[in-house]
This record gives C-alpha cells, sequence and structure tokens, in this order.
C-alpha cells in the first residue's frame, strides 16, 4: 500500500477527496512529522517553519515524489532531492493570476499617482488635477522572466495596448534572450521583474542596469529582493535617474523599520502580499496535487516538476 | 473664405498643422471671444469658463460647426443649437482610454485593499497578510453603458477574465436592455455605472437597487454622481448592504468637507480625475478636429456628433 506523509495544514481540502487504498499519516508538529515520514513514497510536507521542511525532507528516506504549494524552495536541501531522485512538484502558477493582477494595479498606482489621492482623501481634500498624469496604453514594458506569471502578465498588458517586449532564456520571434535585453534597457517605460530566485538573476538589476533606464522608468519587481541590488536601487531613485520601484519583494523580508525605501516617494512596497490577495490557493494546490496523485498511481508524469538542480 | 473662431487654449497645437486658405481668427478673453465670433462658420469655444463658453455660442450666429474638447456639454444652451442647426463635435472617447484604466484601477485597489497597503507603508510596517483577498479572475461584471469608455473598459477586464455583462439601449447578443439588468443585479461582483447623463440614467441607482445587489458587491461609477441616489448609497455602506463603492464623481462637486462618503472605509473619492490621468488629451482633441476639419471642407461628415436633443 502507497505511503503518504502530508501536512495537516491541507488536510481539510484533501482528506474528502483521496481514492481509497492509501496509507495516509497526517502531522501537525515537525515531531509528528519526524515519526511518520521515514517510511513515506509521497510527501507533502508544507509547515510554517521552513527548517521544520527541510528537516523532514533529510528524515523522508524512501521519499519518491515532494509535493509543495510554494513555488520558490531555496529554503530546502537541493543535494537531499538530487541525491534521493526525488520527483518534486511546487506550486508554480497556483497563485500566478493574483499575482499578475497585482503588477498590473502596481502599474496603474503609479501611472496615475493614486497614493496621493488615498492621501487627499484621507484629508477630504479634492484634488483639481491629477497627481499622476501616465497612461498605460501606448508605453513599453520589458518582462523579464516569462513562467507562469509572465505568461498571465502579458496577455493583461496586451489588453492595455502596453507594448510588452518577453526576455526569455529559450528566445523566440520578438522575444529577447538574456544577453540581448541589457542594451535595449533604455527604451522600456517599464520594467518587470518575474524571473526565478537563481544565481543568474541574483542582482541582475545592478547599477549599470539602472543607469541605462529611462530616467521616468518604473521597476515592478514581484520575484526576489535579491534580483536588484539594492543599494543601488536607493541611489538611482534618490537621485532621480529611474521614474521609481513597485516593490512587493526586498532585502531582507521583512523590510527594517528604518530603511530608506519605505518613505520614497517614488516607492511602493506591497510586502511580498501580491501572492496572498486571493483565498483561492490551498483549494488550487489541493486539486493540482490530487490530479497529479491520480496520475502518478497510473505511472503517469507529474507536474509542473521543479528542478532542484536549476533552482526552479 | 471660411471663418474659424479658435480658443488661443488649443492655439499651439492647431496653428502649425492648419491647412491654408483659411481665416482663422483666434481669442483668449471672452472678450475677444465675442467681437471675433458673430462672423465664423467653424467654432471652438472651450474656455476655463463655461457661461463665458455659453454666451460665446449665444453670439456667434452664423457658426454652423462648434467642436469641443468636452464630452458633456449640458452647461451650453442647447435650445441655441437646436435652434440654428449647429452640427456639434464634442470630446467623446477623448479621454475614454485614461477613464477605462482608471476603472480597472478602481477595481484591483478595491479588491486587494491596497489602501491600506499604503497606509501600512507610511508607517513602515511590514503586513503579514493581505488586506484584501478578492482576485477579479472569475469574478462578474454589470458594465451600464457601453459608449466609447465602456467599450474600452470591456476587453481590459475580459483580458482579467472578469465576465462582463454589458447593459445597452440597443441590445444584441448576450446585452442586456435597460428594462432588463434590475432583475439580475444579485447576480454581480462589480456594478460599473458609464452611462451618460441623461434624464433617463438620473438616480438610476437607488434604494432598491443597491438592496438588491450582493453584499459584497461594489459599484464603480465614472458616469455622474447624479446617477447614484447618493444618500441611498451612504445608507445602504453604512448597513453593509454592499461591499463599497469606488466613486469617480460625487453629489456635489467638489464633496463637501464634511460629507460622510470621505471617511467611509469601502467608499474610495477619486474626485473626478479618472479623465485627467493624462496628458494627451488637448493632442487628440487638436488631431481629431484636424481630421474632421479636412472632412468638413471637403463636405463629409463629422465625428463623433452630439445630439443637442439627446444630450450626448
Amino acid at each position: 500500500m502507497t505511503i503518504l506523509a502530508l501536512s495537516g495544514l491541507i488536510r481539510p481540502l484533501l482528506e474528502p477527496q483521496l481514492p481509497d487504498g492509501l496509507d495516509v499519516r497526517w502531522f501537525v508538529t515537525k515531531e509528528e512529522a519526524l515519526e511518520v515520514v521515514p517510511e513515506a513514497e509521497i510527501g507533502w510536507f508544507d509547515m510554517y517553519e521552513k527548517d521544520a521542511m527541510a528537516d523532514t525532507l533529510r528524515a523522508a528516506t524512501n521519499l519518491k515524489w515532494l509535493n509543495s504549494i510554494y513555488a520558490g524552495l531555496d529554503f530546502l536541501p537541493m543535494d537531499v532531492l538530487i541525491d534521493r531522485g526525488i520527483t518534486v512538484t511546487n506550486g508554480a502558477g497556483i497563485n500566478a493570476i493574483t499575482i499578475a493582477e497585482y503588477v498590473v494595479m502596481g502599474m496603474l498606482n503609479m501611472a496615475k499617482g493614486y497614493r496621493e489621492v488615498v492621501r487627499a482623501q484621507e484629508r477630504h481634500e479634492w484634488l483639481l488635477d491629477s497627481p499622476g498624469k501616465r497612461e498605460l496604453a501606448g508605453s513599453k514594458a520589458l518582462l523579464l522572466g516569462y513562467g507562469a506569471i509572465g505568461k498571465l502578465i502579458k496577455p493583461r498588458l496586451d489588453a492595455f495596448d502596453v507594448d510588452v517586449t518577453v526576455v526569455r532564456r529559450s528566445g523566440g520571434e520578438g522575444i529577447l534572450t538574456p544577453d540581448e535585453w541589457r542594451a535595449k534597457l533604455g527604451e522600456f517605460d517599464w520594467i518587470i521583474l518575474a524571473v526565478p530566485a537563481t544565481a543568474e538573476t541574483d542582482g541582475m538589476i545592478g547599477a549599470d542596469e539602472l543607469a541605462a533606464m529611462k530616467s521616468d522608468a518604473v521597476i515592478v519587481n514581484i520575484a526576489r529582493g535579491a534580483v536588484i541590488d539594492q543599494p543601488a536601487l536607493v541611489s538611482a531613485i534618490e537621485a532621480k535617474k529611474i521614474g521609481g520601484a513597485f516593490l512587493d519583494v526586498t532585502t531582507p523580508e521583512p523590510l527594517p523599520q528604518d530603511h530608506p525605501l519605505w518613505a520614497m516617494d517614488n516607492v511602493h512596497i506591497s510586502m511580498h502580499l501580491s501572492g496572498r490577495a486571493q483565498d483561492k490557493m490551498f483549494i488550487r494546490s489541493a486539486e493540482r496535487f490530487l490530479g497529479n496523485l491520480d496520475k502518478y498511481l497510473r505511472g503517469e508524469p507529474v507536474a509542473p516538476v521543479f528542478d532542484p538542480q536549476a533552482g526552479y
């Protein structure tokens, strides 16, 4: 009988729908997890403490398939996943719709200066002109990263008549490759960072890239804080080298109370909430797992598969 | 030689592009206007003071074509336009893109509770969960009014996978007519008001309509304040009969400092800025006028034509 070790966090959504004939072992605490996982073939180890998830994975010596609600799994020991040849399905795309919606919201708020409208309402003051006067229509966006999120951002921006240029490793018609986009940075009104967190994307936006941008370019980062050289970003915004930034992610998180980014006029900090602005993530994740479980038990491939060598 | 009386406000954009062979008389003040308009066949009388525009129109006894940057022209004497058979082209659609963008911004801000994120940033506080958890995707919107603005709202919401139901007098496939939508009000997450200001739309959202809406329905009004029975709206929001309102327009404007709408949790007041959040309105208006001028001089019809009988 196939043994599953599953986190209690997802139990209410999974239990009523699991097929018969499985040996399912639920756990809540890390201690319970360490007890049940060594025999498990299939695991879903999501807990609030990421260290506990890593320790649980190390103890899962018979694991063949690990599932997670998270898209980024950099907190797990990649060597363990590689050495044991564990198939990993992650949460890539689970909250992609919400994040794509958040990106467009951020761009619109920056374009219209809506934060100043919020503040004026608090003062009960009727503004006579718009604090921001940009239109998305006719503007140009560079979209770095074309995974589950990027693929949902593009059609939304297309509908706003934004001219979107996509960057992806595999290239293609009208698509820039990673060695091409830097030379064209000065053409874009929006730089949208939707890349995975890898060694290659770490610090990919530094002082040189910021200097090459238009003076009113706005960066939108929903990837990882480390994708931007943050001190260089602060300097660029202070010196008005770029127009502003909508940062869902920062280094570190939470951002310390006294960090200069909090108080900058043209910076929005959205506290890594972009993926949380919905209540369907667990439902979608459970549905995906059940579909994959069906495939796994029939010997078919599961998806989406996380590659621990690549880190995404 | 055709005589044109044109406001100096638009002169920098028009003068370099006007065709030869016209007698163009520019004016800046109302006094200058009253002097030059009696002989004019073509007029563009836009001034900051609307009373001055009305007086100028009355003095333009030979006018055949009046152009304006404004979409709503209710401040002009309709009887004068009708009696003299003046063709009127207005600014319908000139700022429609901007308003459509503003509508989606408002919906996203309401969906994600982004105003609370703005406030948290001011406190330098890193929120751990999103104040709003709605997705546009999968939600249902009722779009009342399908003119220049409504036609730009729909494709933008389509791209967000919002299920948009359009209401227009002329009906059509999948479209509700003015006598059909009230019965279905309870089906929608979003009620978007993009109707023209006419006797028919005055107070079209009253206590009965508010009572029929879902308890979490959000109204977006970019039409005219008078389209909503405002005291009924305040009561409905206070009693949590509906979810909230994004009001670009109010009664009156500006909204008095002590009006209860300013301070309501689920109400955004955007101060009739939706159409002003761009800097292309004059450029677009000048381009449209020049295209129409070319047609007019060749005896072809101009557009869009404002109907003083209907009021839009």
